[in-house]
């Protein structure tokens, strides 16, 4: 039995993102988002949502581009920190000890620390509501090297990202592996 | 030290969610995608991207309506079939013996089998290259009664959603349980 809980900006999972970003003043500053998802396979598109009330926007505006840093398990206190601390009133990477390093392909800082790195230009802007989404064009990732299975592919694992349950309010890192993407389906055509 | 593994469309972690869809003959039709996310939380929206060379994308636009269906850990070769097969040469839900159900509040159809569905109206549509996205208003969703909390929040445990990571190509299941939200940050302003 299915029971109405209601319109809320609630589905399982969101991811948990740090968003680096220069603000006017070219100062670099970190936020964390858990709106936003792959949006385009050709070109290579991600999408963040952030409402303007936040110090980061007008910086995101402003300089086009955006970072977006995958922090691992170990990184969740800083992560959550990120996300509550506004860079208004709060030196956040002084606070955390954290290390921005300026990208040489857009014009946004990114994390030194995280295992995972996307840099990203704003391709297009869309007022929803609260939030405004910016689609930016991946133009390049860097993965830390311990983190690249043989293939030279990022390892989930190693990465070690978890992931947002809105609503429930909660974090979880990666548990089971349950297969390889294109052969779990083979057990229904199976039949 | 990072190492620079191209523009692609990779990031940690992605979702794994069936799209219901009326096809153009009324057609109950269900498809996954893994590009898509939160982007709005007044009024709450979701997104979701498709190709145009897709069954269900026909039918989401004449309908501007869709469904998302959050599949349990149990689901999981289900849906990956959803995602491998086509709905133009395929009877899905026949061959996975799932149920669609008429939602009352959009032109869509959602599956009875899963723990948790979003009933959502397209506001948006935003060309992006080989995907289009789809901005969808969250009007209501519809929880499995046994997988409410007590406060009659889903409970992720209980829902049991899975991730895929891109490139990697590897679903995984919920991991440990890294904190409550609002709770991690305080460590870093107690310092």
């Amino acid at each position: 039995m299915f029971e109405s809980i209601g319109a809320k900006p609630l589905v399982f999972t969101t991811p948990v993102w740090i968003i680096g970003t220069y603000d006017l003043d070219g100062k670099p500053n970190m936020m964390t988002v858990s709106w936003g998802g792959i949006c385009c396979s050709k070109p290579p598109c991600v999408n963040i949502c952030l409402r303007k009330a936040t110090y980061s926007f007008a910086g995101l505006v402003e300089h086009a581009a955006f970072t977006i840093n995958v922090p691992s398990e170990e990184l969740a206190h800083e992560a959550e920190f990120f996300g509550r601390a506004s860079g208004r009133t709060t030196d956040k990477l002084a606070a955390t000890g954290l290390t921005a390093v300026r990208s040489e392909l857009v014009d946004a800082p990114y994390l030194a620390e995280v295992p995972l790195v996307l840099e990203c230009a704003v391709r297009h802007t869309l007022e929803i509501g609260l939030h405004t989404m910016f689609v930016g064009e991946i133009l390049d990732i860097k993965a830390a090297e311990e983190v690249l299975d043989s293939r030279g592919i990022p390892d989930p694992k190693k990465v070690r990202p978890f992931v947002y349950s809105p609503e429930a309010k909660v974090y979880h890192g990666l548990g089971v592996n349950l297969g390889k993407a294109g052969t779990l389906y083979k057990e229904i055509t199976r039949d």
